[in-house]
């Protein structure tokens, strides 16, 4: 099959791999039927990389079909349409029934694309372990585009955006107005928040932010606007989805008294300078981790289906796989208005 | 001055009254600038009062001026613009200072205009018992009419929406869409659901409610529509606000498995006829009261302050108080598009 | 093998029985080791049945050692020693993989003893199905007799004290104090409870309450006492124990305002005088349903391994199955000290 | 009147001082009957100041009696025996009213003691300011004793632990068992805890520990202990009660995934390495902050009442005032068996 394989920093490359096949009865494989770049698989191609491997198929976002499942699979059958977790555990355990995936007692928490144990899922064909457990039928009413959004994206940003324990009539910032961003700056609203203030650096996300009611400042002097704005209390809940220290240091500084600053921006960096006499003054809480998918998506799908989140209006690009090198070369430089870029492999 | 006065069944008299005077040091006496008609009031207008009395000026929602203020009173001084809370309590005891008013420890917890122990506010002037706690200046950017709805009905909608435990992604019906039928749909939005569904006999507030999102099936049909819309599991949450036990029945009716009904309409009915071993094999949360007024607004103020509840709009008629007699006639008829009855004294 | 078997009102009989078989590859039989009678069997032997049958085995708590497994269960394997969940659900759908198997999407909530169509366990064994759902490899540090109280009475306890909304510091009250309304006691006490009261007209159990800080006031005028405990608030948070309307109606006599009253007997009146106006002026939530019995294990498991309940000292009698007649018997006119009434097979 | 005062670092002089005299009327003097010593006290004594100020008298902790009412003061009265909350706030805002006196809009949120602004209770006499807000009658059944450790130790102790998100069943350590930390950790069982450990080198703090149900395991090997007793899961809360970088550190080790870890001891370090990455990969949440005294009464006082919590039995110390130096010497020296030492007015 084709696949987009890292080869190394700012190399990923669309080349030939073999088939996956079934490691286990409970398995599944899936033709893919679209597969997205998230902002962490940057991490990656920055050579930041998750393991030591190379070689390795990346991508941890698709929907697809199924062709072949293990004969321990019970739920999804062949020809299934279905969105897979970009979140990934053994499906048996107490924390895994209990939908904390990343809790996984049995050490089987993952994610596709990091590395050659589990293979990504920008390629034509990808092995879905537990596959009762990690992947689900889309279901009626939602599109192929809106399950991809499903698979990762718009379920972090929900994950997200619960972390920050907004409260009815709260004021929220989010800094990155990614797609990512973006969405959990739409949660916030759906989670009751009265106002929701926007950072980022790029006029044309601030522009998609305000077409639903946030409010997005210079970024220069956000602060002061935020400040002004609340009479000096600054804000309940803080969302910070870039992944550096330096956009955590400025969600800690718009958080006001006994607010909670919520990262889900993936972050590598090993310490932080946090200031700790004012947090004790302040009464901070701070939150930080990665999304068990699947947890959210029973909030989730039927706001889809009815149609209060529309996370597929966040996909910027779509393009065959064979354009992989070129789809990441854009979204790494945030040019041409890249936000999610979509293979389609019937492109 | 002159108030509206309770003479007997559907006599409602625009007459002379004495001025209200401080019966404690932390009264204060407003002088009403707009008070409105309750859906509860209706109660009283058929003859079914909260007590004995005749000749007691009616109503409990107004805002306006204070004029006088006891020399306890420390928040509020002569000239602020104010709102009045609908529900009354001590403003001392640690219930009311928790904000649970109908919790008073002091047995103060009251409401305006139900006896001539605390008149009414459809007057000119009326008497407000601990002042600094019953009443509230009208907060920065809130309009006279939006901070009359939320003396009583937008903050009683919120409870209503608040104790049908809505949880992101719900499936909630609302049964009565008068003001605080339309405006706890609103809040169930605003709280996170996916679908509401709105019933109502009269087509002018169906329309309404579609408005912002609502579906309002033929109400002959309405729990067909609603058993197919969600495949038979029917709703997670049920809003009464009509306060009888015909509409508490058809709530009941509306309730899937582990849902919540929650009834706001006031009730006067001394029984009703459970169905508990129905209630017991669906596993049901029934959930009936008043509001604390007050409790409500640390949410609503900031939602109203940004617009994204504008509670105004359900205001149908502003007419001076001398027309009071026609508009409880036109109020308790349905007809001529009412929905919110205001008294605007300077008219 | 042999059985307790439902003949009519007041005629279990212990006779020989067909050995049950996998119907489904997912299902496991499981040879009992020991069983019990729960508090609801009592409506059974009554004649108050949940089906039309007759001639099917009873009971539907019990633990043993799986002796046969269909070739889709992957959890649990020959040898493995379970407790089996009373409540039984697919273990498929999302409601089940929430946990809440009475809201099962594919209608198979159940429980074993309740007519033909799923045999009970008081018997040699038991076919369990969706064993790797339904049931539990009994956790290390827990007892087979604390592993049968798990398999309903206690969870259905927990279940009942979550219902009550207890928070902590609250004024409690329990009516009802067999196994399940003495475990719900010291559930309260582990959820923050700081007063606990129980009623019941038998001595001997109201001793055992008491014996944990329960204050067990002469259930003649239990009502009085509470409202001195009290100074007449009353109790936040009541727990119906029995399963009849006129505990319930003594249930909503003992809520103080705001207070929610939580029935976990087993109730089949089709209706009950609820006293609407009442509980309007007082703000009550009424809560009803069984227990999802999986859904309370991963609360009850580290507390039972620490020791903080011991729910075995509510097993009352242990005997042999063929002495069932009996057993029903001493429990049903609840002398004897009768508790909680053990089989075990071993004797 | 007599008082103790900060002149320098280890430097608490007993000696006389003017009478404090009502700058408000809403204050009250208080006539203190009995104070106590508070483990933030020694910052101050190590000469970490809260302000520049010397020359200030210090101490947060005191009951006693009203001796003078401003004429605004409605709720106490002359002769009320008061407990004093430590957290002050103006009593009138939202937030205050609310109970979050931390949050105060009118900037008035502080605490007696730390610098002339607001002066200290270990005196004779104590202004209190807003004195119906900050102070409360002693309720019923609680004693002096009792009532001193509410207005910090118990409070703080029992924020710190709802800080830490404890869950039934939950698995708890603390850091540092000084008097908030074994109230923290009796609070924790309260909550629901199934075990918590305990560190701290000192042996009779342990033994206190151990009396309750904490396991104390030697502090040199706690964490692989901890790690050995929940088979590498570690803990679900973690409260830290000692007030340094090096115990924050500490705490966040012992953290399992998906864990709180809730810091209440006093920090005044401008900043903490913060493992970012390992937060990240664990998702993991940090609280710290004080405690709105008042706001955690409303669960304590029927906590204590029903004697559920003896904080008393924390007090090691009963000295006259003018042992004041002496008691300081050997709190920082945590000889003697020092926990709360408390001064008694009338010894």
């Amino acid at each position: 099959m084709k696949a987009l394989v890292y080869r190394g920093p700012r190399d990923i490359a669309y080349e030939s791999m073999k088939d996956p096949e079934l490691h286990d009865d409970r398995d599944a494989i899936i033709k893919v039927d679209k597969c997205a770049i998230c902002g962490s698989d940057l991490h990656i191609y920055h050579g930041e990389t998750f393991s030591e491997d190379t070689g390795y198929c990346v991508g941890h976002e698709a929907v697809g079909e199924v062709v072949e499942a293990g004969r321990g699979v019970r739920q999804l059958k062949t020809g299934d349409k279905v969105m897979i977790s970009a979140a990934v555990g053994c499906g048996q355990c107490r924390s895994c029934l209990a939908g904390i995936v990343n809790r996984c007692e049995n050490n089987a928490a993952g994610c596709y694309g990091l590395s050659a144990k589990l293979q990504g899922c920008q390629a034509e064909f990808v092995r879905v372990p537990a596959a009762d457990f990690n992947a689900q039928k889309i279901p009626d009413g939602i599109t192929a585009d809106q399950a991809l959004m499903m698979t990762d994206a718009l379920a972090t940003a929900w994950f997200g955006a619960r972390n920050a324990d907004i409260q009815r009539g709260a004021t929220v910032a989010v800094v990155g107005l990614g797609p990512i961003g973006l969405l959990a700056a739409e949660a916030a609203f759906i989670m009751g928040a009265s106002r929701v203030f926007g950072i980022d650096l790029v006029e044309g996300r601030r522009a998609m932010g305000r077409a639903f009611g946030m409010e997005t400042p210079d970024p220069a002097t956000a602060r002061e606007y935020i400040s002004e704005a609340t009479k000096g209390r600054m804000c309940d809940s803080v969302i910070e989805a870039v992944g550096h220290s330096a956009t955590i240091r400025a969600s800690l500084g718009l958080a006001g008294r006994r607010a909670t600053v919520s990262v889900v921006g993936v972050n590598q960096d090993r310490s932080f300078d946090f200031p700790m006499s004012k947090a004790f003054g302040m009464g901070l809480t701070f939150r930080i981790g990665t999304c068990s998918v699947p947890q959210e998506w029973s909030e989730l799908i039927p706001l889809v289906q009815s149609g209060r989140i529309k996370p597929e209006r966040y996909i910027s690009h779509t393009l065959p796989l064979s354009d992989g090198k070129h789809a990441y070369d854009i979204f790494d430089r945030r040019v041409d208005g890249a936000m999610k870029m979509v293979f389609d492999m019937g492109l």
